[in-house]
């Protein structure tokens, strides 16, 4: 029997100790051993909650009780998870966590601690969700070279999409809705400036190149500009707009970036819709692969931060091997990224667009009072310059085809 | 450094060989120490090609060589690979192998064997081709009880469905041109007939459920009666044609059966177009995720059999835990599966068709020579039964929403 502590009673919390429960002859015989939940940490009280019986408040009972071997940490945020995070990997405990936060910030330092202690630091649930991502980046997708990796990873932003794309809505009003639905925080920043997704593509780019991609550095552009306009053009495009994190190789450079994108319609990321998740690879002999799954929600995260508890359990004493240094990943200048552009501009003439750009393709949504057209690839900083030269851009949107 | 053999310089041995030198640096650093091909088996010669200076026509020679610690055996068909594999692991060498032959007969016996030998037996590249499926089945999806596993899992099929949804064209046809472009083999009946995607959803079923599916019990149907009427109705119902292996959960009972099916597009399969394979699987706490990508193809496939050489590095002396008892897998008699189907009929009237079915759904493509219908869900067994009472039925297609 191992005895496993769960850092946090919230939503994802409540759900591990549920699917342990739900699933236990399943899991006790996948890890080869009975798991029991000896401690659950929470500063509130849950008065006839039956979790009630095995609630701390207190740290430390949980970190000095040697029969405690996995730790699940899913309190969300930096502090205090990487303090007790530290705690337990140094106390030879492995832990298992859905944070993200923590994960992108200090990730490559727990996984060298937990080498050190002949532990394991797990993070399935810290991308995608309940999809199995990380674990076969690390340990499938090995015998090739990673040439792109590009995710919808998150779905409050997945879902404001498909309802505009689907209903013709405009941004706010679906917010709204999707606020009073409980599929987006009243403070909704995290999901729809882009930052949820830039940690997710810091920590899968990381995983993939073995290399430290500091999330602070990646470009990140969300989805509060899109409008019900950009989706009447997408339609003649046959094309989905979606909030992409991409990390990819070109000529030699890794570019990464998180911004909404168009993807036409035999993109495998295409037709991932509502709170899905995607996440496409690339591999230079693999060619291309897709997982498809719930990228939240309480039970699918669970299930994934589970998978990572059995996994802990059957490495009792190893270390899994992961490759992720604290060296910073290499990546290019973003103004060297290059793409291929749709704009939407209000006052300038198709002569003036042709001037400006060279040659384009108009795009006719039937709404007169504009101007819409891709531009060939190019790089951002090319763009930027050209950019400056129209009149009155009303919308940028990048084009993966 | 490990010593590694290749059995067999076909299509995907020579892959083998090819991603190896291709990607050599990647590897060895996620292997963690140097990967060497000493040998590969084959009775051929291969004059001018480099592979000439490690081949061998001697199997004996590699079974002997001690410093040989990973065999790859890509040869196909279950003799005399079976019995080299065998060799292999009593002599303390991992194997790693693409062979659904002998995966699907004999995998129980193989994987006690290597865990007997401390060694490993990997068959990642043997169902869903270079698709990641095997492992992640085996250590990701672990905290789940698993309701629902489909797979699109034969890529030549895939492609002939494919052509005839998109051009309209006959089932003879399209095999012709598949043959010609070699997607399809001149005798193409373990594809078309459906008994490469039953091996390959016995294996998968096996992984998940941790007994054995005997692939010979799989109910099983293929693609040679599927015409281009069929794609005129599935358009109509905006639903796509795909041959389906899948097992499911049904009031407590699994059933198995590999056959062409009607998928509408919500369902995650459905977009899943030419030579791709796709798998499906639902949990009962992860709800829905799908793996994606290249089902066979020389590179792709000797990904996988690679990823599995270095996992058998990454885990020299230690067995890695793969639940596949020799104990038969339970599965439902076939005649209780429950379907939902689609009828096509030449003589009868829709009087008649109502008076058999009670409540069914007429589906009109425009084909004036004969009426065809939805039916509810029922058993296989009673289906058959009111179906042998239609005059004259034009054919069959079970239908997945």
């Amino acid at each position: 029997m191992v005895n496993i502590a769960v850092l946090g009673y919230g939503t994802v919390g409540s759900g591990v100790v549920e699917v342990i429960h739900t699933n236990k002859e399943i899991i006790d015989k996948r890890a080869g051993q009975e798991i029991r939940i000896k401690y659950v940490l929470d500063l509130r009280d849950f008065p006839g909650d039956p979790v009630e019986q095995i609630l701390t408040h207190d740290f430390n009972v949980i970190l000095k009780d040697e029969e405690v071997k996995v730790v699940v940490e899913v309190m969300g945020g930096v502090e205090p998870a990487y303090t007790f995070v530290k705690q337990c990997i140094q106390a030879g405990k492995s832990v298992a966590t859905s944070n993200k936060e923590l994960v992108a910030a200090h990730g490559p330092e727990l996984l060298a601690l937990a080498k050190d202690h002949m532990v394991n630091f797990l993070f399935e649930a810290s991308a995608g969700g309940g999809i199995p991502i990380i674990r076969p980046l690390n340990s499938s997708i090995t015998a090739d070279e990673v040439t792109e990796i590009t995710g919808i990873l998150n779905g409050t932003t997945n879902y404001i999409l498909t309802k505009m794309a689907n209903e013709g809505a405009d941004y706010a009003d679906v917010l709204a809705q999707a606020q009073k639905l409980g599929y987006a925080e009243r403070n909704p920043e995290a999901d729809v400036e882009g930052g949820d997704a830039c940690r997710k593509i810091a920590i899968l780019s990381s995983i993939v190149y073995g290399k430290n991609l500091d999330y602070t550095t990646i470009h990140t552009e969300g989805i509060t500009n899109i409008t019900k306009e950009d989706f009447q053009y997408a339609k003649v495009l046959d094309a989905a707009i979606k909030l992409v994190g991409t990390t990819k190789l070109t000529d030699g450079v890794l570019y990464s970036f998180v911004a909404p994108m168009m993807l036409d319609s035999r993109h495998p990321l295409s037709g991932i819709d509502d709170v899905f998740n995607g996440i496409f690879v690339h591999g230079n002999v693999l060619d291309d692969v897709m997982f498809y799954g719930r990228g939240a929600g309480k039970l699918p995260t669970a299930s994934a931060v589970v998978s990572d508890v059995v996994d802990a359990v059957k490495h009792m004493g190893k270390n899994i091997m992961t490759i992720w240094d604290a060296e910073p990943l290499e990546i290019g200048d973003f103004s060297q990224a290059v793409n291929r552009f749709f704009v939407r501009t209000a006052s300038d003439s198709e002569e003036t667009v042709k001037e400006i750009f060279g040659d384009v393709e108009f795009v006719d949504a039937g709404i007169s009072s504009e101007k819409a057209f891709l531009t060939k690839t190019m790089t951002e900083g090319s763009f930027a310059v050209l950019k400056n030269r129209l009149a009155d851009v009303k919308n940028v949107i990048r084009v993966a085809f």
